[in-house]
């Protein structure tokens, strides 16, 4: 990773902390549901999606202030997620990023309520942001709502569960991830050209790299989970093998995967060029999601 | 009841139905999700929530359908929150209005991920409501996010949970009755007198109205719980105390809760004079809700 980068992801991951705390701490009232809701945001986490979102603003000429509510909002879905996607009901998780998961710290019920509420607050903080008009906060409402429900990452979700112990052919796998994380981080780039109002041609554009960043993420993290080390990663490696999922390198060999990584790669940097905007940052970051060690 | 509210309640009933069922299908996909979220939105129920929103927006003079999506959302709400509420690690319902909870009929992890997808789902039909501005988008979502959320209707459940074999002062049980089921009551009201364009000081009486019908809603529950028929309540009797739960019949006795029931009833019914809407309506769900037997 460049410094330049290295030292964007730390300004922009501080700030974001500072702000998500900020955010829980003035909708919600002291108590064992705020306690919920704070500790596993600050549980930590890389920040990828909001950091995508505000170096896709930053790169249209947008000011970062613009940018904070969904950012925040993003990462609470992204958080709340996490939170119901560990419960025992689900993955079963008892640690996440080195700490005990939110059932584990708390409870069952405690966690599933901070989840719900986590998700609530997603909306609440963007719809009441002074930096954004009613058009703004409706048109991010929309895409985010329809990118993290039914249809988006929770039907993901369902569909990844209902592929356990199951072989399934790359093209399910592949429709699976574009739910499940891809249309998150895609929103993160969406929400990005919009709030730096870019045209429809290039809205379009950073479009297609998001798809592709949202498949390069996953790629890489199925790689790390053969490859990887655990204590950088902060779970255990081979649990996809474990829970028998389908992976890409299962479907592919590690080098076929790597490859199919490498062509994604390709197709976002071409995006990234058509659409014109200062490249230096989200160019990196996409070298960096697909070269990621955890 | 009279004739004239039956009617009212049946019809509405319908087309709430009807629509809830719309929304579902439009915007998810047929598999096990959908098949989820649809068997609670379609387990029934009295569908209050939704009709007191219509009941205040046609009393105001609103079209019945610049209330639908907000409705509906509203409804979605309320369903997530059983869903969830029904869980083991919450309640652990094993039956809801007579049919299997949904853990019980599909599994805890598909229950989970229907009951986020309802929620969600709200959010996205009313910033997509063609009948709605960006305006009323934007305040329908602040109002129902705020009821909802951490200070709202999932931090009530969650005290309600920490109050449990506790005894706890009349006040305290007060304050979680107001934001477990009062926010949301009240919230129908709002939206209502909103949609229906109330002056301020209409709109201040008609919030009046909706604290007032938050408490008599929880003190019949309350009632119904000791002297109430399973059969025709859907649930087993007496759970409260099974539960060891603060009541109103237990802080007050029987009659005591009765009495402050009637008097928030007066309160409600002077409220509505007051707004100087057309009552009729109104009036009798005030009745109907402070004597229902389910």
């Amino acid at each position: 990773m460049t410094v330049i980068l290295s030292d964007y992801l730390l300004e922009k991951r501080q700030l974001i902390n500072e702000q998500l705390k900020h955010y829980v701490r003035d909708y919600t009232a002291p108590g064992r549901l705020q306690d919920a809701m704070l500790y596993s945001i600050e549980a930590g986490g890389k920040r990828l999606r909001p950091i995508l979102l505000i170096a896709t603003a930053e790169a249209f000429g947008a000011k970062v202030d613009k940018t904070m509510a969904v950012a925040c909002g993003l990462e609470m879905i992204h958080t709340y997620s996490l939170i119901h996607d560990d419960l025992p009901a689900m993955d079963n998780d008892d640690f996440r990023r080195g700490l005990p998961t939110s059932h584990r710290r708390f409870d069952e019920a405690t966690a599933i309520l901070a989840g719900d509420a986590l998700l609530t607050l997603s909306s609440e903080i963007i719809v009441n942001d002074q930096e954004l008009n009613d058009r703004e906060r409706v048109f991010l409402i929309q895409e985010l709502s329809r990118a993290s429900g039914a249809s988006g990452m929770v039907e993901g979700q369902m569909q990844d569960m209902l592929s356990e112990d199951k072989q399934i052919p790359l093209e399910e796998l592949e429709n699976i991830h574009k739910k499940k994380t891809g249309k998150l981080l895609n929103f993160s780039i969406i929400a990005g050209a919009f709030l730096g109002n870019a045209s429809n041609e290039k809205f379009d554009e950073m479009k297609k790299m998001g798809e592709a960043l949202g498949l390069i993420f996953q790629i890489q993290d199925d790689i790390l989970d053969v490859t990887g080390d655990a204590e950088k990663i902060g779970k255990p490696v081979g649990s996809d093998e474990g829970n028998r999922k389908s992976t890409y390198p299962q479907l592919l060999g590690l080098e076929g995967a790597q490859e199919q990584m490498e062509s994604y790669v390709e197709t976002a940097q071409a995006a990234l060029k058509n659409a014109g905007v200062n490249q230096t940052i989200l160019s990196e970051l996409i070298h960096y999601l697909s070269s990621r060690d955890h």
